[in-house]
Parts: C-alpha cells; structure tokens; sequence
C-alpha cells in the first residue's frame, strides 16, 4: 500500500514536468521514539546504555552512529565503552583511546543525549571485563597492571562496573564472584554489574547486586549495527533504566551510585523490589468492577506503559485465569468470581532477587 | 518465531535451574532473502549495487558490514567505491585505497557474492564523480590530473560509469551531459550512468543511455546503516538488474559493456525496451477468460515476481479499470465485455525512455 | 511473542507424550489498543463512531463483531445504524428493526463499550441518510413520509445527524444543503454532520457545522469486517473525538447538543479551533532550546498523543525547516536561528474552517 | 511514512481544489496472495480450507465473505461447512441448511474459487463431527438417525470427513477411534480426518489416516473473521494441500479419495513419506560447495517455497550446526567440514507418523 501511496505521489505530482531530477519518497525519515515508561516518586525514569562499541575497538560503525541509534531509541544517557586492550583494527585506525567519544561528543549535545565518557577495561577472568565510567582521559588506562588501571579510574573519579559476569567464555560453567570483585565492593569502587548483557541474563548477579547494594544493569554490548542485532520494530536492545532527581550527568551517577536502576530487556524486568513495585504502580490502572452479570465481576487493567506484564494468578479460586498478560499500551478485561477478595498476582517477569518475582495484589 | 519457540525450550528447561547463564534468543537470525525476479532468455538476472561507502572515505560502517547487508538484502554483486579525492576520516584512518577491499574480500568468498574492486573518482563537475570498476590498484587513482586518471583506469582495463549526473549539487537547474563525457562515450571508455541514486531519478539520463547504449545504473551510494536509510521490510535499496551469461566476474563485465542491465528502484523499472518487455512477459501470467456473467469476462494476472507493474488502460471501452496495479506476489481479477479484442496497457512504471513508458496487450 | 512462548512451555512438555491433542498457540489474543490522546480542561476525551451496519442491514457481520471490532480498536462510544428502508438480506433473515441492538447489547455491557441504540433513515436526496441516535424503538421508524420518522425521532428524543452530505451518488456535482436540512437546523432536530465518511471528507460540511454550530462527525459507515477494510496496523478507522463531561451515555449526548466534536481520520483533524487548539496543546510539549551552536539552536518537540502534525513554517527566514511533521509517539528536533522570536506554523492536516487551518506559535 | 505519503497526496493534490468530496487513499486494495508452494511431479498442488462456518450456522460472517477471505490468503478450494443440528441464530435466520452455499457460490465462481457443496453433521461422540462433501441437497441431511444421514451422504455421492477427533468436548482425556468409524471406513464411507484443526493438531489421527491410507486435513474450522484470528501478515490459517491432478472439483476429488493430501499449518507438516519428500525436493535446492576455507567448505540451501523447513543435523560430527531453520523465501549458508560424505537431517516439522519425522540427505 505503502508503494501505492509513494507510485502514486511520484506520477502525479512529477513525472510529466522533471526530466533532470526527481526526488523519491523511499527513504525513511526518523525520528525519536518516545519509551513510554512512566517516572516514580521524586525520580524522572531515564534510559540508558552504557555498553556499547565503536570501530576504534572491535566494532562495526562510527561513533556518531551510535548516538543516532540511541537517540532513535529513546535512550537518555549512553557511554561508548572501546576496548583499552583488544584493537583489532589497529592496522588501519590511529591508536587514541579518546577518538571515539571525542567524535561522538558533539552529534550527542546536538541530540539531547548525556554521552558519559568511559573505557571498557578488558582482561582475562578474574577480573574480566569492567567498564570505566566517567572518566576525562581514557589514554591513562592503558597500564599492564589492571591495578594500577583501577587505582587511575579511581584518580579519576570514575565509577566501575563489571561487565557480563556470566559470560560463558570467562565462567564456563559456574558463575563466581572473585577476590579481586569482593575487594573492589568492600572499597566501595565497584559500583554495579550487569544482569542482562546483549541477549544474555545472570540471575545469580541480581541476587549479588541486591545483597550489595550495587546498581543492576542491563546494556547492548553492541559491536555490529544496532538495527541488525534487534529487531527494532518488535524489540529493543537492553536498557538500564535510571531514576534520577534530574536528568543530568551527576543525576545518573548519583542514581548508579544509590543504585536506582532496573535492569529491562526481552519482556524481563530486574531490580530492587521497592523500584519494580513503584514502576508497577505508576504503569497499570486497575479499574473498579464495571460490570457484573449472574457470577462474574468485571475488572479492566490498563497498561500505560510500553513494559509487558506476565501475572500468575496466585487465587486461582476466584474464577481469573490462571495465567494472563497484559501487553504495551493495551488493556485487557478479567472475570473474577463476585464477592471476591483477594486477587493475588505473581509477576512471571519481574525479577527481584535470583528466581524470586515480584508479587502485586490487583484487589 | 520458531527461533523463539528454540530459545523458550531452552529457558523452559532451565529458568528453574541456571541461576548463572540464559540465553535469550531476541538477536535477529538474519537470513537472506530471496529476490524473485524471474531470467530471461539465455541470460540469468543478477541483483547488483556498484555505488557504496565504508568508513575508509566518508561512509559510517566497517566494510565487512556492506557485505552482509548485500546478502541480506538478496544482492549478487557489489562494489565497494570509496572515494579517492575525498577522505574526511583520514586524521583517524591510515590511508590505503585498497583497504576497504581487502578487508570485505574474504567476507564475500564466504558469502558467495562477487565483489568487485572499485573506487570513486570525485571531482567537480565536469567530469563530476564517475565508478571506476573492474581495477587492479586504488591507489594508482590518486592523481591530480583527471586524464591521467582515466588513463591509469584504461591501463588496469576497468570500466567507468558516471555518478548521478542530475544532482543537484552539481547541477543545479539542469542536467547537461559535458564534451569530456561525450569524449569518453566516443572512446568506448564510459560504459554506463547512473539513472537512479540514492532517492534520486534522472528520465533524461536514461534517454541518453538508451541513444548511446551504456549500461544503465541504479545504485544505492550509501554512506549511513543500509538499514537505517531504507525500510528493507517494505522497500529495497535502489537495484541494477544485470542479465549475465553467467553469475561471475566475466558474466557481468560482459553484460555491462554490452548494456543488458535495468535499473530498479521504488517501484520504478528503466531500461531497454527489449530487456524490460522480456522481463514483463517471464514475470506476469495472464489466464484467459475463468468466467463469464451477463456483460463481463473475468481474467485472471498473476505476478510470480518481486516486481509491481502500474497499468493504465489504453482502451478503456473494454470496461476494464481505468488504472490499476498488479503487487509483487499477487493475483488480482480484471473484468473486460465480452468479446473484447484489444486490451492495451502502459505500464506507468516502466520507462524506457525520457517520459516513455512502455505497453503491453493483455489480449 | 510472549504468547508463543506460552504456547511453547506447554508444547515442550506435551510434545513427547501428548499424541492426542497438542494446542498451537497460533491465535491473536487480541487486546484493547488504547488510543493516546490527552483530555483538555474539564473534558474527557472519548472516541467513537455513529455509523456502522450489520448483517441485519447490508452488512456483512453479525453484531457482536461490531462490538468486538470497537473495543479492540479503543472505542469508547459506538451507534450501530442499520438502515431502515434497505435490507438486501430480508430474504434471509426475519424483519425485526431492534434485532442489531439487542444482540449487540450485552457484549458492549461486557467490553465496557457505550452502545447507543440507533438507526439509519435512508432516502433519496433530499434528505438523502441520517442516522437516529438514542432512540427507544426502531420499527417505529419504519414509515412512509419521513416527515412523520422526524417527528418519530423527536418522540423518542432522538438526536439526528446527516449522514456522507458530499457523497457523489446523492450529490454527483456538487455538495449542496437543502431545504429539509436548513428547517431540521432551524428547529433544533439536526445535531451534526459528518465531515468524514469511510474513506471521504467533505470540507465545505466543516464549515457549515462551524457555521451552524453543529456536531461534527468522521464515522466509517462499515459494512465489511473492519480489518479488511483499514490496515489497523498502520491506520485507524474515522473517529469522532467527544469531549464530554463524563464517560457515560447522558456525557457523550450533551457533548453533540454542545458540539463539542472533533473528527478524525487518516492524519487529518477537523472542527472548532477552540477544541483542536486545546487538543494540540495537550498533545504536543516544546521543550526550550537545549543546545547551542555558533549559528542555530536546536528545540525539542515531543508529542505525547497518536495524534501526527503536519507543520507548514510560516516564518522560513528563522532557518527552521519549511516543513516538518511530528508523528505520532515521536520526538523531533528542529533548528533555528539563535535570537529567532517568532515561530509561527500552519498544521496543515488541522482544519477549523474550509480550507482554514490552525495556526500554532512554537515559541 | 504510509501515513507522510499518503497525507502529502491529499495536500498536494486536491486540498486546494475541492470543497465537496475528498477521497483519502487509506483503504486496502487487497489483492489474491500467492502461496509459494512447488507441484510435484504430475500433480498440481491446490491449497484447501475444508471447515468453514457462517451466520446460517454459528459463525458470525456472511457467506460472501468466506470467499473473498479464501481468495485473498491464496485457497484454490473450499468448502463451506455449516452445522446441521446447530443453529443459535435460528430465531433471526430463516432455516434453510442450502443458504450459504447458495449466496457464496457466484462470488466463488467470479473469483475462480472451488465451492464445494458441504455440511458439518453435528453429533456426540461417537461419531462426534463429520463433514459431508461433494453433496447436492444439505436439507436432506436434516434427520433424526445419524445412520439415516450417512446413507444420504452416499445416495448424495458424497465424500466425509472426521472433524478435529481429538477435541477434548469429545475426547476429554484420549482420542480414541470408535466402532462406527472403523465401519464407516471399512465400507469407504470415510475420506479423510482433520489431523489438524483450527489451533490443534493430533500425532495420533495422523497415525490412522497413514495407517488406513485416508486423506489427511488441516482445517480452519473458521467462526469468527479469519484475520482476526490469524495474524495474516506472520501466519496463515489451516490448509489442506491436495495435490491433484488438475485444478477442477473432480480433480480436487480424486485427490481425497486417493489420501494425496498434505496437512500444513503453523509451521508443521503432516502426511505420507512419499508426498512430504517430493514437496521437499521441490522447494528446497542445495547449491554444491561454492567456497572453502582451511578447515570448511561452504554449502548455499535456497528455500523457493512459503514453507519453513527446522533441520537437526544427525552427523554432529561433519561440523554443520546442530540444529539449523531455513525460513520461506530465503536462503542460508551451511558450513562443513571438508571431504564430508554424508549429512542427515531429521526435519523436526515434517511429521509422517505419530512422533516420527521425515528424514533428508543434504549431501
């Protein structure tokens, strides 16, 4: 239809006048998507990704690029994390670890997103993988001691967090916590880990985070073009949802340092109960029995979000379904038994500890 | 949504279990897709681009990326043309003209396209930017000197074609055609134009290709996301159909130089009427007469190709419509009086010359 | 997605033991799409349509598709408008003019759908279709003069609205008032017109409701599945926006005494300004230059509603684009000139007169 | 950008002009969707929905629509099923088991659509559902004594079929075959069973219809608007593909009478070896090693149908995945080892018998 319309347009307006130059309307014209997903209490609710890889490391585009997906997105905020240690382009690309986010920084204050300067430290397990965030010269990580490293990002003042702690090739089977991770959390300089990592997630982390206090993540880790990863019309790339007193560059590190964040991708939510609970509240409106005919009552749950909601009924005895969902921006109808109760829901996909979900009670 | 199905057997076996590792299959498994545009007598119809940009001049992704998204995309043959004159990246980049071959070669191999090396020779109108195809070195183009240029593309025995010569940029209120061109035409050293580019169409360019018989072009010149600029669910970036002997370097050089190729882009075809009326009839099955009432017999077109075609009725006293389309992988019912005889169309979207479309009988 | 990864958890436990029954989770689970438009000051924004037809007319579905159709798409309020004087299926089904309502009647209960009881009086112009909204007993309808069903309707306490005034079969040429109408107008008996019908809109109706102080009304006047008829993927059927009081019959009728309508239909906004102003600024948040270069600065223009914008720049010389649309759910950045004072557009898809459309001051 | 298009054609072209009547193109112009799937050696391959419902039984469209729903997802044959001993609408409908097919069948015949003439005998288990096809007169099959109906059926020359024999209204917790229907075959009064059935599928009937050598079917089993249970733009209803000898209701016949029949819903295949294996071999084409690396040699599998075909590679050992999808209409490249000999696949989605698939040799 679509190439009717645009057939259509063309031999009508200029096919008969313009021998020398006729535009055609095929290409897309993008514009940011707005994320709906509503703020909590005192908190503006910001999107991030703070994972992301430019070709002045292994990956597959231009910097500005990557501010155009994120921006496209709906991202807030977002870091571009080159490797210091793993430059397989090095035949070809100057070596300057600080060309990436110098080449991004002015297409991200043209599009309103908080480009936050940072390096993803590379090593082999333990410590593996960990993002410097916030840093102001990423030439000085590049130390053979990743001590040393560390001790430059603290100099810094930078914040760190540890990338894909389940990753298969450095924790094959297990997935453990080191010496050197428990030292970094005791001195207060790892300040999160991600969850979900590009199509990956690690319960186990979420428990870790919520028993330390650290920020959950979740981030793309993306290397190849974003919209070839994702099937951006029907998915998204993980996000780190952020909730910040102001949407700013300090109002994301304070967030990640009180470690206010959920982790979202793929229809899963992770994060401290207190937040998820909060964003659950602020996203579905449960509407007072509209109806009722011989045995049933009627509810409607409105979901004004652009998150999913997966609900086990808990009190199956109220005549609900047993199992039910409720997609973005949609609204459903649910039958409950007359005189009802208590309509008690577990939350298929809302994590809030290692194999622990969230519980909501919609009565 | 079997990828799906895979991954939830994985996850429905473990979410109870792994508490270190799950994999969630939400990455796109991109395969590619078929284009189905049907051969011709004695020729097979290959689906080429020979107007693209890497990083290494002004484009945005690596040049293993181009590869991929030709594949993808259903392409046979692909040129990678750089520019030589115009290197923005270049504070950044070693400068190599042969780097971005070199790094998509082995790419190619693997996914059975044939890539052709190439650059862009870029200067001011006239001559304006032309594709040197078919080369041994890049970096034997940069000269000052544009005849010397042509020169060193004769001695490698590549081929030339003439980049959008109705763009703006370069032309602004007309689309003239320089003695430096016609010299080269008359050389037997230009082999074809570029009728479309990008989002852009040129009638009169056509025209010239069809007085000099040069191959005509349609290319994407794409700089950003291949993905990003087109919506490669519900368009395709622009198309030179190349009908070659056979699918390999020789086969194609060949077609080019004996001008067999069509452009194809948005709906729109141009070309040699020979070549396009030979397409229409191995795309389009018409089945006589299936049923009659009372005034009117029912015919039956089916498209088994990837090709729309836009009719206008030539003999609208037959009492069929006015105007109708005909979509890729379509049937559709056109009613005709009985006893019809003549049944002509032009194919709005057939072009064969400046504002000449092409007709058919469907009777 | 999430749906087939239900079906999936349930297959991957039956596939190796259920020889008997294994249920594919291939069926849409269909939810309510909310629509997202804002309510103005005092008002609630509900969404209908006055103008659908069953089986028990020349429809093609039985009523409580209709209902279904409505609550899927995000209605709020919707007429089922039979026609009185045609019925191409009376061979097959029993007379009975109430049939459609009550049929429908508790499904719309169950779906929380405002179901009006209405007909639709059918004669040749003049007074060519009106429909008959909130009346009690449809046979009585069913007259010879259609003076003497007016006067039924007044009885009944009806409301009456014209029905496609610009429809070429009644109104070849021209789209003339007449008489009959200009009396009903006078006597207070002809609440409002339709300025959109199933894929038509009639400028000149705008303005005489302006005039006149009528309803206007976009309705679809449906006979096939609705589904089949608009993309609801991509488009939406014609809407009336009813800004009433509250969500309830007595709400949406004193809202059509009051003319307090807007009608909606593929991109294109028609009716009071007053109303459209105030709907554009719930829609639509400017948020003041956020970035600076040497020449520009750059706005951010966010549009919370499913609502598009089509901008026509009436002051170019501030350097922002000439045109530019907003889409619906999106954010767009437009430049201007530092030190710019005025932005003054045209939205070219908001009519408040004929060919009047709204002005907006962007800054 | 439909939307972009589509309201710039309106502006442009007409808004200026015309006060009385617009058109907006935002309906669909649907047109006949080919089914990709190849013949087989001497037959033709029709697609056929065998089960449908209407308003004269508990279906809730007019008959017309059934035809234009079959013509546009691509059916060749139907068959329009209404219940006998069914009728809820009876109080709006006047009785009359020829009604349906008798309004549907001119617009069959001007969209060269095959109507059968068809009814569903509707009893408890045992016999459960049975459709009666290739009958003249479903009044006839209005009687008390199921007997009395199945000698009618015969009298009529009719074939039958045994409806979804695993639903669980009639086989709660087995699926089991009763004495009346091991008759009914024993005497070549059955024809066939629904193997699959509007969302279900039984491994066991399949079993019975290889085992007895009946037509296998995949039926809709349709009551509501087929595009509202179907998402049609990702997925398709039931079809039976009959592979027959011609395309013609006596071909169509002798197909079923003759078991050439293959069920094909939801990504599954279902039915004899023989069949299933010639519809492979005809949409999927291996291209020989066209590549090779150090270690790999690289093989092209091209899918020319609209079916999906899921491999589980049985010699692990040759390199290839273990498990690999080839999608509708497109293409993929498998590597193996070098100087592999044999490569078994198990197609997880071709079913020849309860639980056990079709196996292929790829090299």
């Amino acid at each position: 239809m679509m190439m009717m319309i645009g057939w259509m347009l063309i031999t009508a307006s200029q096919a008969q006048q313009n021998a020398n130059h006729m535009q055609l309307d095929i290409k897309q014209h993008i514009q940011r998507q707005n994320i709906r997903i509503p703020n909590i209490e005192g908190y503006q609710t910001l999107k991030g990704d703070f994972h992301i890889h430019t070709v002045f490391s292994d990956g597959l585009v231009w910097p500005t690029v990557r501010v155009k997906e994120a921006w496209a997105e709906g991202l807030d905020v977002m870091a571009i994390t080159d490797h210091i240690e793993y430059l397989p382009h090095k035949d070809h690309l100057k070596k300057d670890h600080n060309s990436s986010y110098e080449l991004a920084k002015g297409e991200a204050e043209k599009h309103n997103i908080l480009l936050i300067k940072a390096s993803e430290i590379t090593r082999s397990m333990s410590p593996g993988h960990l993002n410097a965030l916030f840093i102001d010269d990423a030439n000085k990580l590049d130390k053979k001691k990743v001590e040393k490293v560390f001790d430059e990002v603290k100099a810094q003042n930078g914040l760190m967090i540890w990338n894909h702690p389940g990753w298969k090739a450095q924790q094959p089977d297990t997935c453990l916590i080191y010496d050197i991770h428990k030292k970094l959390i005791k001195e207060g300089r790892l300040h999160g880990m991600e969850v979900m990592n590009h199509n990956e997630w690690y319960p186990v982390v979420l428990q870790w985070c919520i028993d330390h206090q650290l920020a959950v993540f979740a981030n793309s880790d993306i290397h190849n073009v974003n919209g070839y990863v994702y099937d951006l019309k029907h998915a998204h790339r993980p996000m780190t949802l952020v909730f910040a007193t102001e949407r700013s560059f300090a109002g994301v590190r304070e967030a990640i340092e009180s470690a206010r964040t959920i982790a979202w991708f793929d229809n899963q939510l992770a994060g401290p109960q207190d937040l998820l609970s909060q964003l659950f509240k602020a996203s579905v409106v449960l509407t007072p029995s509209f109806y009722k005919d011989k045995k049933m009552q009627y509810l409607e749950l409105r979901n004004n979000s652009d998150l999913p909601f997966a609900f086990v009924n808990e009190t199956p005895e109220n005549g609900a379904p047993e199992k039910f969902r409720l997609e973005p921006g949609k609204t459903i109808i649910v039958k409950v038994k007359k005189g009802t109760r208590s309509f008690r829901c577990t939350l298929e996909n809302c994590h809030i500890g290692m194999f622990q979900n969230m519980q909501v009670d919609l009565m």
